[in-house]
């Protein structure tokens, strides 16, 4: 075993050379953990490829000496999807390939390699006045690539779709180390099987995704953010459907959480202070958008909420009415989850149900929680314009842990979302964490479909092993 | 084999009724042929299933027996993608199946079986003031079957996007008979590979899609429509532009034609009038549309149009004043390949570019084609929006054929496709006209990919053998 490592290391060296191939114990420790700190084996080494030439190379080499391979871009995944599950396994870190090749302010696509920062390509679109209107939390870190593989979601995919919706074109090593070109500039491509989809949200068990092309749209040129202080979650769906109404095309994100998410905030997270006098206890971060010229958004926004306080839904708000106050009101939404990690011990769970159930979900997985261990913290935050509830608990005040009950009230969450029709994994993926859930609350049809199409596009399973099936 | 086949009708008739297997003459003339005529072997029957059971009965029949099932929806395929290629074969209506099963307005969703034709979902909408927002020529008798199975595109679809992007869930009977129940009405759902958007577009050849969820939107409250006449196709490509970004978010679509289109359309088609006193030589279909009551669509387009007359790129234009002047817009836009089908022999090409390539690929296509055949006619038209061209050719003035030039016509369309990043297959797939067109010019990779799925899925190759792979 020994011997063979060490013939795959002097490989991948002189494959690599000293820049693309990390093998010092500090090296792998800053790749071997997921950012929960939950999962991942210290693999043989860390790759740095620099160009698809060089993945292909390496899943070559891998195929040839039976190690597996796991893509890591942003290692943002909360599914422990960018971590090894053996220590026979390298990792891919796509840090490197990280060049925009094209910006094309006619066609509206944008050419980029799989190790782009978003936020970094989002800064860079600002000077063509375009837009990737792709955006979550973890964007300072998350890379194209994996944002690609778990087919990520966000707060603005009520309007503009997910990852999936917004890849025009691929190029993705295979298992075999062959490399699929299928990275074109169009929108209409029906030459058969929708290949790019099937990448899409496969988490690199099919294929490491190295460039895609990707769909822009014209930045806006105004914005109007709102955030609203509502009685109950009740009240959240109706307001949501009046925007819907009233704000039309120009709706792009409709956010929610509740006042224990907020004080979890305000107690951990500096530089945050409580953004309305009236305390929730169910909070609507409301955001319009437009990118043509003329159209007046705060008196649309106005009208809209103006008939949002007479219903007596909406208790109190407040509009941002700086980039700066905008931007303020964004960070209490995207810092929740960091709110609630400093308070210690948590279960986190990603689910979606559709849109009109999202609150009687959310009262049948507390009460399911409450069941299961008395006082429970509940915590659920999220994107309300798409059914998607970031359903979070931490244990009782007071309490340390969970009394050893994770399981049963992940249970009761989970089982609460698919009652309700829902999905155990909304926009994070099943990574290694949801793979036995996958199989117990989906039917054996679809999981042997899954199972069926790893085997056909990687038979000797060494891309990304124990991820998704 | 006499004697097989009449066990297998036996069967059918048993599992189906007198009115689920039709086996006489009269009854398979009608289904055997695609629309243009130039497809389909006489099949054993016509299986009019009723529900997803029976089609599951089918299938197993159909494999037990080694006979080959082609669905087919409101046969409108241009590629010969709904007939059979082999006597020993079942034609699957969906005709039956053609309930709404749910129309929900709190979460934007239509559950419908894959029998319903797309016009009659659009009027049953209308009752709900919402709208499915797929729009094509064939939508009287397209079924959301059918549409799924090409991942149909149409008009609208550079605002709202394919049949791909507005499939929520799907049913799926599978080549052993076995169902896949993904009818799930969510808009996030990473619980693994992305298979409903695998199914979308494989035309039937990897399972037989029996019901959809489908994504709704707002109805329109209010639409303003343009015809415009310009210079050339460059000026067309700067409108566009120009339309985008004065006109933002409402943008819902930009048709194209031309003079030589338009002249075919007047001379063949009764009731249809010059709609502009300036002839083109480019012709712009424009529409914008919203859901917000207080947006002045009108202004917003004359403003527009304005800045486009100051620049010259618009010789002439029209706006529609009332509902029945817009349909007559759209009937011109809808009504071209019936005026080119009159006319005689034609040859159809559905290819698309990227957006800003059009023109480019619009001349270059055209002259190739002159070279080929001197005096050939050409007739582009199709959405500017999505970069997808409709390029037909019709013999020269006088002349009743192509002088047996059609493939080498064909060649020099699809390589300055292809030459400008294009595809050979924008919206009407590939059915069985265009496999051997995408085994030229695809990568061996990317038609390897797509065999050993279809061998995986079916590994009989009894699901619409030919089509596709």
């Amino acid at each position: 075993m020994r011997d063979r490592n060490c013939a795959f290391d002097l490989a991948m060296k002189e494959c690599l050379g000293e820049r693309g191939w990390l093998t010092r114990p500090e090296d792998k420790a800053a790749h071997a953990r997921d950012w929960l700190d939950r999962y991942g084996e210290v693999p043989l080494g860390i790759a740095r490829p620099a160009s698809t030439a060089e993945v292909s190379a390496i899943v070559r080499l891998c195929a040839e000496h039976g190690i597996s391979i796991v893509p890591q871009g942003g290692n943002t995944s909360l599914n422990g999807g960018s971590v090894a599950i053996s220590p026979a396994s390298v990792i891919l870190s796509m840090a490197r390939m990280n060049r925009i090749h094209t910006i094309d302010a006619a066609d509206f696509t944008a050419t980029v390699e799989a190790g782009v920062v978003l936020a970094h390509l989002h800064e860079k679109l600002t000077a063509h006045n375009l837009a990737f209107p792709l955006h979550l939390g973890a964007e300072g870190s998350a890379q194209i690539g994996g944002l690609i593989g778990t087919n990520a979601g966000g707060s603005h995919a009520m309007r503009y779709g997910m990852m999936q919706d917004l890849v025009l074109g691929l190029e993705v090593v295979l298992a075999d180390g062959t490399v699929w070109d299928g990275s074109r500039a169009l929108i209409k491509d029906n030459a058969g099987y929708q290949l790019r989809r099937l990448f899409c949200g496969s988490e690199g068990t099919l294929g490491i995704v190295t460039k895609a092309v990707l769909r822009l749209f014209p930045a806006p040129v105004a914005r109007a953010t709102a955030l609203l202080a509502l009685p109950d979650p009740d009240a959240a769906l109706r307001i949501g459907a009046l925007l819907r109404a009233s704000t039309g095309e120009f709706l792009t994100a409709v956010e929610f959480f509740n006042e224990p998410g907020l004080s979890l905030l305000l107690k951990h997270v500096p530089h945050i202070s409580r953004p309305l006098e009236t305390p929730g206890p169910v909070y609507l971060l409301v955001e319009i958008a437009t990118s043509i010229p003329e159209i007046e958004l705060p008196d649309i926004l106005d009208r809209a909420l103006s008939a949002a306080f007479e219903t007596g839904d909406v208790l109190d708000g407040t509009i941002a009415t700086s980039e700066a106050q905008r931007a303020a009101l964004w960070r209490i939404r995207e810092e929740l989850p960091e709110g609630q990690r400093l308070e210690g011990r948590q279960i986190k769970h990603d689910v979606s149900v559709p849109v009109a159930r999202l609150a009687a979900f959310v009262a049948e997985a507390s009460a399911g929680s409450e069941r299961v261990l008395a006082g429970v913290r509940v915590n659920p935050f999220g994107h309300l314009g798409d059914g998607n509830v970031h359903f979070n608990l931490s244990p009782p005040e007071g309490c340390t842990d969970f009394e050893e009950r994770e399981m049963q009230l992940s249970q009761a969450v989970y089982e609460a979302a698919v009652r309700h029709g829902g999905s155990i994994a909304a926009e994070h993926g099943l990574g290694q964490a949801k793979v036995e859930l996958a199989d117990r609350f989906r039917s054996t049809t679809e999981r042997s479909l899954m199972r069926q199409l790893k085997s056909t596009l990687d038979p000797h399973g060494i891309m990304n092993p124990g991820k998704v099936v």
